[in-house]
């Protein structure tokens, strides 16, 4: 067996409604989001929550990706495409909730799924890519920056009520 | 003439197409806009501006504000309300393109345009409210942390190509 056969082959894809439960896993397993109490895998996906994945589905502006080995879940992220003014009418794509399962880290399967959705925003004719990054977590900032991504703005956030999860 | 008659009276509300030249004029209106080649404000209005008015009308998640003084509009954003599966459910949203004219800066009105938006993203039951802003605009740091918002992130850009405007 050589080093190669050892990566895995991930393949990146817009989410169905069964990867839901395993986006969940995902968004619940890291420390900084159990500080903001998505620490709980919920047994069963709320109504709240399948009623946002089937509007992410039916907005064509909006795309939940997955990357997937074989049957597993591996990592995720959401698209946002949005249409604007400046930049003679360019749409500008936002990225959310980027993560790559714990025991799959470090091997570069977050560069290749930042990449293939930067391909899909110049594909649609997106002036800029942008997306906001806890500043406690300067691994990402590093990793970003590595893509190409310039840590030009302050992302502020103002928080209307808590939530569970 | 007391001072509160001085005061404008800014009515704030979902842009029309009439509304579109103006626009143009305040996001062209500012000095880090020039730098991004923002400065020159166009005669007429080219069509993939026009489309992407358009695809913001017809949009129940994104809103082009604009805030009028009489005939006059003095200040603008953009909302855009996204889904997701993270905060059980809920949206958020995201404030773009903020400016208020030149001649009326320094009068609140900035302040009251956002408060506005802020209870906009109440009613539709938005659990969190995020903008980026230029590093170089420190004025705005000041203004949107005196409204509530924490600097938590940073905010990562990739142009992907000039426009020209």
């Amino acid at each position: 067996m050589t080093a190669r056969d050892k990566l895995p082959i991930m393949q990146i894809r817009i989410a169905t409604r069964a990867d839901v439960p395993a986006v969940l896993s995902l968004l619940a397993d890291d420390h900084i989001s159990r500080d903001r109490g998505f620490g709980v895998v919920p047994e069963s996906v709320d109504a709240a929550v399948w009623a946002a994945f089937e509007a992410i589905d039916a907005d064509d502006r909006n795309e939940l990706i997955v990357a997937v080995d074989g049957d597993e879940v591996i990592g995720t992220c959401q698209l946002t495409f949005i249409p604007g003014l400046s930049r003679n009418g360019a749409e500008r794509m936002l990225i959310e909730a980027v993560r790559i399962d714990v025991g799959r880290r470090g091997q570069g399967l977050g560069g290749e799924l930042i990449r293939w959705t930067i391909e899909r925003a110049r594909e649609r004719g997106c002036a800029i890519v942008q997306l906001t990054t806890d500043k406690r977590r300067t691994d990402a900032h590093r990793f970003y920056t590595a893509l190409g991504f310039e840590a030009s703005h302050e992302g502020m956030k103002l928080l209307l009520r808590d939530t569970n999860r």
